[in-house]
């Protein structure tokens, strides 16, 4: 019985050490050196080959290295077993910072007043409102979207969420499904958008959606932030209403193709922040206790945490 | 019976006409059509002439626009009469907004990434430590120091706290006074200077407080941040600091001179942050409300609130 480590993106020997120290009776391998296939149970992956999940006979769990499961869910060969997320208060903590980090950033004109710093000029936007003049919206309520929404409360901020399904949560204001889409993004300010990549979600972030955002807000135009998922974004999009002024600014974490190529036009634009996928790094060490944690639920018997609905694609 | 508005800095008729619009019955007045000087009972002032409050015989209370008192203490010949700072919800959630951002914008290495965006590079420090892995420290610990402290609690982050004498706060290690100093910045490795400027405190922020904040923290080097009072802080001494790595960065709302001076080398420093004394603007509708509310208070013969105690100077 053995844990293998697939991973070409995040250094896999790291995740395989940090597993055997916490727990020196499993069998941990990295691929390629799988040895018997059929030895394989669990399999802790990043960005598997298409097909090659199939290919181990008796595998019964698939551990994410990340919040997001696209990167497993678009194998077309998936075996029918448990997919695990990996959610972790860190992970969590890490992305309520980049959230935190860019709304405050945009709404005190951090982009502006580091231009006037260039040119050595002394001078204020006297209207500057206060967190609780601005309207943030946050875009996907499930772990991550909720702690960010509730600490941009604590901010000041009049928060919204919006999600697939509706939700209740204290000082919230929570819109749900098709029909709440228009009246959210209409009272936002600064959309959040923490959504994960589904058939769903593909190509929402959109021209008709951008232009849907509040035009009368206290900033000089609305503000898009993307740490969920690139493809959930059209980035031709984003950089048309940049320009045409019905998108004030943008922080993107996130991209249609990462890294993000050297031609995009994103990487200069003046109203836009680019961070390279980093909002919220799973920690390794988490990581690895979160896996051997989840292992010992299934041995013992109880159900794991944090499947993924194969349907819904989160 | 009339109040009398002075103000150079900020524009003197905007408070006028907010407080006539609260209180139709009040004689307001704008320097210098002061009228007849026995009149005047109650003035609001931002940065008054050396000896003119001086020159109102009657003058009951003298209300300053800001939270600093300092542009009025400094005055040789100020009247032995009440002086009362403002204090409001509206400012204390602004310079929250201030020190969440500077915070997590020296920790999430926002300077960094925007010169990788610049140069169009895609990579990251994967090592970045979580906000409960850093250690911010706040000096100052009256209305605006404590909110500050809650929300970067509420981020994630180990929040200590300084002040003149020693406070209890629930989640935050509280130091004080000459002996709680050094064991303070051994442990800060981002440090948030909200102090007043006082006869104690001219020049505090020196090469040698400098040189005792942490150095085996999990940042690059220790980050400096000061909103309180530009005469507090020895620019000199931080740019020595920066340029020798002692300080790793800082982000800087006050100066010893303002407006900071085109020759001044914090312009362009890259590794410092200028704002033009914007961390927390009084809104001057609430400042009105703020003074009507008071003058209720004294003429329904109740106490006052947030008196300047003359010797502590804050």
């Amino acid at each position: 019985m053995a844990l293998i480590v697939i991973s070409r993106a995040m250094d896999p020997d790291c995740f395989a050490d940090g597993l055997r120290q916490l727990d020196g009776g499993l069998d941990v391998r990295v691929w390629p050196d799988a040895g018997n296939m059929d030895d394989i149970r669990y399999a802790l992956v990043w960005k598997p080959k298409d097909g090659l999940l199939a290919s181990f006979p008796k595998l019964e769990i698939i551990f994410s290295m990340g919040a997001g499961v696209d990167h497993v869910l678009s194998d077309t060969q998936l075996p029918d077993v448990p997919l695990v997320r990996f959610v972790d208060p860190n992970l969590t903590m890490r992305m309520t910072e980049y959230v935190c980090l860019n709304v405050l950033l945009h709404h005190r004109r951090t982009l502006d007043y580091l231009d006037l710093q260039r040119e050595k000029t002394w001078q204020n936007w006297s209207q500057q409102p206060g967190a609780n003049d601005v309207r943030v919206g946050v875009m996907g309520l499930g772990v991550l979207g909720l702690d960010a929404a509730d600490k941009l409360r604590l901010l000041g901020y009049q928060v919204a969420g919006w999600s697939r399904s509706q939700k209740d949560v204290d000082g919230i204001t929570c819109f749900s499904g098709a029909d709440g889409l228009k009246p959210f993004l209409a009272r936002t300010d600064i959309l959040v958008c923490l959504l994960p990549h589904t058939p769903d979600t593909g190509g929402f972030l959109n021209a008709e959606l951008l232009a849907s955002l509040a035009q009368d807000g206290p900033l000089p135009g609305p503000v898009l932030i993307n740490a969920g998922r690139g493809r959930v974004q059209v980035e031709a999009d984003i950089l048309a209403a940049l320009d045409s002024g019905m998108l004030w600014a943008a922080s993107l974490d996130v991209f249609e193709k990462e890294p993000l190529p050297a031609t995009s036009p994103l990487w200069s634009h003046p109203r836009v922040v680019v961070t390279p996928h980093n909002a919220s790094i799973s920690d390794d060490r988490a990581v690895c206790k979160y896996v051997i944690d989840q292992i010992a639920r299934h041995e013992d018997g109880k159900s794991l945490q944090n499947v993924v609905d194969l349907k819904r694609g989160y």
